[in-house]
């Protein structure tokens, strides 16, 4: 059962997750490994979730602050905010349990950009960091790590924390040892170099985690699956959102904006991103390139298809299917993937070097493009801005897509103003519904608006934004980008009081 | 009055301004010099107003689209605006009669990140560029220039523009003559490279332009100054928000998140800046650096004190007497100044490296922080977002600084929903007031909107915000940053129906 723990050394800290979680005390604050639900450990969080159970039943407080990567799963975040073991939690979380704790105003949530969680950490900022929890594959005779099927902060967290838990899962194929690549270039200014990566297949550091023995308080073996959860198959608004965005692509290739492999993509996570990188199975570019957060279903039917010659990522999203076929063949695809530290997946230097074709999810997009992706209604997290705001504002095109309307028709995605806004104007260069394609760039103020009603509004919601921006024209107190203060928010307040956006 | 003008070949294009405007057609694309009122053409452009003004009485459309550099003076921005001879105007205006044509809707502005305008001119975005209008300080035998008081996009707009007209300005010192360092290394991806620059004070290209002379249409002599405009003194409200900073910046030196010569500082432009940079004349750091857009007064002092050893920014900004101080000594400051290309002063790959203290002005933050820095009542252009969006998100510390209220009180910059969002939550990190200093970092929104109340706001305005905040707690969709659609904007929407922001 110990082949994964090759280092004699470390064997004699192997114990159970029981044993484990009671080394964590109240209100320390516990960093973990995981991303977008890969590679997060399994075993101690819900060991100390019954331990904070146990605690809050005898009356004794008993709460951690939860860093992570980004998401993670039900065995951690859920475990441990349905306990109400959660005081605040950092840079990203899209667990059900612990959003609505957030949203009851019971977990303080930091949502941060995924890039600058290691350097803010670095910086000292956040606080000290007790305890790091980090699922890896193995562990080799000489100490170092291998990680697991994410690598999010995993370096940072393991250089800052005082103690550091492992949990070594056999679950993750042996294979992934060698596709990883940690920097370990990173420094505080001024001590600050450029970062040597000038093509998405460079690697830069070494395949392997770095983690003081001494500090290695307790090892803890697990056979667990990452939470893979099954990708909805492409509906009709997918496939034509997917359309448009291809045909915008071309269309930049045939005017010589674009290479014939494009450049380097990005794909948010979710249905729609995974739909467009499905129907680029089908278009006319040459093998691609992906720099970019997560690896999910449709990178890998890319790669498959040899339209993508190599991705770059910090972690896998994938389907228990795609999951499956990664690990059979996982020697084969380690040729073609590298998974890094989200600092450096991420990194804005790197994402405007490469110059990454940005493509984004959004909640709600005003009639100027300012794009709200985290907040509904303007409080209410959904998850978080995770890399969006890393990619949008440096990438050579960025893009955000989303169905023109929400919860059967009820919410327009495009509002008269954002109820909150996560990427300004500025950064918001193309916005694509199943109704159409608005292209914003070179546009004013102005011209923006009559470009996303006309082509990204849905129809029943199109005369009612006209009719808002033609009043605005004459209402506003400036005309650079007319606007009503007394009804820009009035959407978003009828469909709070009415249940729709819809007038009654 | 040749002697600036040292390449034989080129001197017979020497003619006057109206020959040279000549040349400009209705419809151009026209791209010049100038960022901050330094270094913008003087005679061309207001040749070219008075040609547009002789076409428009006869009954002839006659606009052009302007991009510069930043802002400029009233003898190009001014002039060209007064005869309706602006069609189209990127990526920054601060000209007053430029302003009230882009509010009255009669010019089409496009407000840019100041770092994008270059890579986006080579994308091919923004159209084809006909005429760039250059002020130099002198041509040399060779042919290259001598570049004069800004350097701004420059580089851009020889490389790009089919046709170049120069303005050689001899009221611009003979002595600045090797003070720039003009980097030409930027490609378009997928060539691009790691910018190699890692202190401020490095140099990494030249300090000349270059032009293919056979672009050159015209050489114009000019002997104009910069319109330089007087800084107000420090008032007790700029001294006191200076005051809060440099205890903060001391704070962060002692808990050893700083180095005792601090990180590269960036400083906005305008008189809270300048009373920052004043105050920390007599501040107990180690020389400081700056890498930042322009050097304005404050600036020099501290260079002058000793302060500062030596500034790395695009352009200066500066008072009439400091700038004669400047060409009094030009020789002096050249060795502690380097004036580089605004894609570079800016670029993000470098803020982040270097880590800059940013410290940027705001209109209005939200309670949680979300600042507007560029709209007034969420419509009205003041000047542009500028540079502020390119540090602020990369920057080490992220500060932004206003007085509490505007308008004699009648306007709280702290509201309850920023009316316009150009800084999200996550780029702003500490605001400044003079009633006191919010240090948000490692705040849940929450905890932010107790932080800006409490510390931010001016008294009159802290009991309505903190009604306003306790009352949202009750009314919200969610809690995490709970807000009331239905009266966010109400303060903005008093205000413009009332004139003040105090209820009656």
């Amino acid at each position: 059962m110990t082949d994964r723990i090759a280092c004699a050394a470390l064997r004699s800290r192997i114990t159970d997750a029981d044993t484990a979680a009671a080394l964590i005390r109240a209100g320390e604050t516990v960093a973990t490994s995981g991303f977008t639900g890969s590679g997060y450990p399994k075993m101690v969080p819900q060991a100390l979730a019954r331990r904070i159970a146990v605690a809050h039943a005898e009356g004794h407080p008993f709460r951690v602050n939860l860093w992570t990567g980004a998401s993670t799963g039900p065995e951690l975040d859920g475990a441990l905010a349905a306990v109400d073991g959660i005081a605040q939690r950092l840079p990203y979380s899209g667990d059900p349990v612990a959003r609505e704790k957030i949203n009851r105003g019971e977990i303080d949530y930091l949502d941060m950009h995924l890039s600058q969680v290691a350097p803010m950490a670095w910086e000292g900022v956040l606080g000290p960091l007790d305890t790091a929890i980090i699922e890896v594959s193995g562990i080799r005779a000489d100490g170092s790590l291998i990680p697991s099927s994410s690598v999010g902060n995993n370096k940072t967290w393991a250089d800052r924390a005082k103690r550091v838990i492992l949990e070594v899962n056999r679950w993750q194929d042996a294979a992934l040892e060698g596709m990883h690549d940690i920097y370990y270039g990173t420094r505080l200014p001024p001590e600050r170099v450029p970062i040597p990566l000038v093509r998405p297949d460079d690697r830069i550091g070494t395949p392997y985690l770095a983690c003081d023995p001494d500090k290695i308080v307790a090892i803890v073996e697990t056979e667990a699956p990452d939470r893979n959860l099954p990708f909805a198959a492409p509906d009709d608004i997918a496939r034509a959102i997917a359309g448009h965005v291809i045909e915008f692509l071309a269309h930049e290739v045939s005017r010589g904006r674009l290479p014939p492999a494009l450049l380097p993509i990005q794909s948010g996570v979710g249905n729609i991103a995974n739909a467009v990188l499905s129907g680029l199975v089908d278009a006319p570019f040459d093998p691609m390139t992906a720099y970019t957060e997560v690896i999910q279903d449709g990178m890998l039917d890319l790669l498959d298809a040899g339209r993508l010659r190599m991705a770059s990522a910090t972690a896998f999203s994938l389907s228990p299917q795609a999951a499956a076929r990664l690990n059979a063949n996982m020697a084969a695809y380690r040729d073609c993937m590298i998974l890094r530290p989200q600092e450096i997946s991420n990194h804005p230097e790197l994402v405007r070097r490469l110059g990454c074709i940005a493509m984004n999810g959004l909640i709600e997009a005003d009639i100027y493009g300012n794009v709200n992706s985290t907040l509904v209604m303007g409080s209410r997290i959904q998850n978080g801005i995770g890399g969006s705001g890393d990619f949008a504002r440096n990438a050579y095109v960025s893009i955000f897509m989303t169905p023109s309307t929400a919860k059967g028709g009820k919410i327009s995605a495009i509002v008269p103003q954002a109820s909150h806004v996560d990427h300004i104007m500025q950064d918001v260069q193309v916005i694509v519904t199943e109704q159409g394609l608005a292209d914003l760039r070179g546009l004013s103020p102005r011209q923006r608006a009559k470009a996303v009603i006309e082509r990204c509004a849905h129809p029943d919601y199109r005369p009612m934004l006209a009719d808002y921006a033609m009043r605005a024209e004459g209402g506003s107190y400036g005309l650079h980008a007319p606007s009503l203060p007394a009804e820009a928010l009035s959407w978003h307040r009828r469909y709070m009081e009415t249940g729709t956006m819809r007038p009654s």
